[in-house]
């Protein structure tokens, strides 16, 4: 068995070198599509990604391979049945829309013209997610190549949505919509990172996302500040107080009811945590910040992946440009997200912060507040079969033991665990410095390849050691 | 005495009607000049404004007018000496910069195309203070006109400044550096409201004013929102929790040593402000406001005439933009006004407010407070003899009595009180609606007339009872 790996991961390799040029050059032509989702002028952009993707994927040798249209952004769906019926079957996710980029934000090149730079690809996309869903393509590619299968050793399925960074608004409904065609026995998201180049990991569970745009209107227009000022509310002063009291004096989310249902931390998840290589200076500076902060009584892990949180995104309101206007500004707003744990609600979320918004709204003052989609915060089971087929093969890649994480980002995984009742398991080759959602998105060329070939190995061993209950 | 009043009433009146259209067209053509002190793409704008006015002043029969340049914008100066070396010396002090202003901002019509609807004349600077310095021109054409003299009965001084709405950085230096030129025994400020077109009033004082832009840097880049938010601290967090710091549970400034040196109202002011036909739910129209709020135990008229305060111009930080963006934000701001009285001094409030921002930012944040120049609060003696001359005249124009308000605005006022040691009084037209730093400013045209007359009257009642001590 030992030697029969090792040949195995020797020809897997060799055939990722043979096909490493012309399987970047591909990515590289992917990210040139600036398919940002949250921006209207992008729309086409999006379209073209989702059109790009179905073409490459039949190129590959998917027999299936379609755009599936939304109300909003399109998805793009795969599938590549295995000669074997009684093989389980394996739905892959991941995410073709980014996040808004502009070179002015701080990027040292195009963020959509991507470019090599050491041994790294910057673009963004590069990490989230679009580098992450195409190890799968070339992955898959190697499987057959080096078992000499001519199909897939699972039923294979890919799911890539097209409204991730917008919140996936339409995401439930698609997959509810598809929920035949989509059934599998597990669900495997690649749109996670792992711990560090040195220590692979495999990602155990994902906050979940609620947002929200709070407006506020005080006078009908902007109004002097001397001639009025002292005597009348003012919005953005209103807007300082509400975000001030989202926290209070221990970091805790102050809004009544927020921890409504938390599942907290276990003390052997506590443990767990507390057993890697955590070096809060390293961690400070790929958080590019000064100094740690947060609710009392975690640390900076357990803030991160297990604690529910709220953040302002974006604030506004009156004059922002050069010099001074001495007004008082006639509204103001802020973009709040809060990230939830298992055992949150994302409606309970919307309705408790909705009303804490206009309980607190002072006499003058009227509010609007408004919700994106919300995103389910989601656990894996520990002892899943399907999650140690993935051990297994991320551990023939790197050659090391493979330790457990939570990533304190939110997918729209939660939503493909309830509706097709399959179990998510996370894979995913990011490392943190990887700049998601900043300037200089990249993705470390070696763990992308180290992705690709997690990705040949992994369909070999879930048929081997899993088989569908039929 | 009474029949030749009466007399030299209508005659500047019928003087007035025959230059009246001359006299707006001429208004209309400096109002079309986009004066804007703050936006440096205008400073070519506040030059040619400048100038323009000199040229005018020069066509009005001053025999000196000349453009002063400072650091930033010009001021303009100009002298018409009298026949009689003992005639009290007069300087008539205005601006003629005005507040940025974009048809986008809510404008019905192109704010810099002034244009008469009704009998309002629209245009940013109508009533602040373009309108309010121009009638002082055809005033000293009707007061020769009407009394057959070839000078000013009093020696008639203007300096109008181009920096006002940019807090006037420059404005205490040029008076130090022209103090010989500009003295006299009284400052007229051109640069107030009255209490209503029905009840003509004088201002005894105005407001001083701090500003300052405080920016908190996190992050040295966005970073998600997913991967560190809960852990590091959030500069668009911080900016709130300033903002909501600034007032206690009562409406007063929370900034220590705020309120050091404040004098206090006197039950005498108390009551002539409480005399004065104030109607909360018309001043709330004008304040174009939803419900009054504040300074606890005052008045609406005390907190904005004679209590301190501290207003958020605009704040801001982090995605503004359409849709979502689930980022920790690098940074955010906050520009604030602090509205003083007499008393207080902007010295100490920089001080004061700058250690306030440096101790209440936490560990992990950046801060830089910067200070535009400040303004000094002022009060004019109410028992002094041109202040009665100002009284008169104002109610031969009206045919009122005439009644004390103050300003909540700040004017560079005490500057002059300061430097050249003589008292200020206040003489403006203007009407709480008139729409200061709003977009759709507008001058009552029939006050603006108003406010001519009272020029007209002002020399020769000055000139007949206050002669200047030798």
């Amino acid at each position: 068995m030992s030697q029969s790996v090792d040949s195995a991961v020797d020809a897997v390799r060799a055939y990722i070198d043979q096909h490493r040029a012309a399987f970047l050059d591909d990515l590289a032509a992917w990210l040139r599509i600036p398919s940002v989702s949250a921006q209207p002028e992008h729309a086409a952009d999006v379209h073209r990604s989702a059109e790009w993707l179905a073409a490459k994927l039949q190129e590959t040798g998917f027999p299936v391979a379609e755009v599936w249209p939304t109300p909003g952004a399109p998805a793009v769906y795969a599938e590549w049945p295995c000669d074997d019926p009684g093989a389980p079957t394996v739905l892959v996710y991941g995410h073709h829309d980014v996040q808004p980029a502009a070179r002015a934000d701080g990027w040292d090149s195009e963020p959509f013209e991507p470019v090599v730079r050491g041994n790294r690809l910057y673009a963004r996309g590069a990490a989230d997610d679009k580098g992450q869903v195409f190890f799968h393509l070339l992955g898959v590619r190697a499987h057959l190549a080096t078992t000499g299968r001519t199909t897939p050793a699972v039923h294979l399925k890919l799911l890539i949505e097209g409204e991730e960074e917008s919140g996936s608004p339409h995401f439930r409904a698609l997959v509810e919509q598809h929920a035949g065609r989509l059934a599998a026995d597990a669900v495997i998201v690649s749109d996670t990172g792992m711990w560090s180049e040195d220590t692979p990991t495999v990602c155990t569970g994902m906050r979940g996302l609620a947002e929200c745009e709070i407006r506020l209107y005080g006078p009908d227009q902007d109004i002097h500040s001397g001639s009025f000022g002292g005597a009348v509310p003012n919005p953005a002063t209103a807007v300082g107080r509400l975000v001030a009291a989202l926290h209070d004096e221990n970091g805790r989310v102050a809004i009544p009811g927020f921890y409504d249902g938390v599942i907290d931390l276990t003390d052997r998840e506590r443990e767990l945590f507390a057993e890697l290589p955590f070096d809060e200076r390293q961690w400070l500076a790929t958080a590019k910040s000064h100094a740690t902060a947060g609710e009392a009584g975690y640390t900076t892990l357990e803030r991160v992946w297990a604690r529910p949180t709220a953040e302002v995104n974006g604030i506004g309101g009156g004059y922002q440009g050069a010099g001074s206007k001495t007004i008082i500004p006639s509204s103001a707003m802020v973009k709040l997200s809060f990230r939830l744990v298992a055992g949150q609600d994302p409606a309970h979320i919307e309705k408790i912060v909705g009303d804490w918004v206009r309980t607190r709204v002072p006499a003058g003052i009227r509010c609007e507040v408004g919700f994106s989609s919300a995103t389910r915060p989601c656990l894996t089971p520990l002892d899943h079969p399907a999650l140690q087929s993935v051990v297994r093969a991320m551990g023939r890649a790197f050659g090391k033991p493979v330790r457990f994480t939570r990533e304190g980002g939110s997918g729209p995984a939660a939503d493909l665990q309830d509706v097709l009742g399959a179990p998510v398991l996370f894979l995913g080759i990011s490392v943190p410095s990887d700049g998601w959602h900043a300037p200089n998105e990249k993705v470390e060329l070696d763990l992308l390849l180290k992705g690709v070939e997690t990705s040949a190995h992994l369909w070999r061993d879930l048929a081997e050691h899993w088989r569908h209950a039929p």
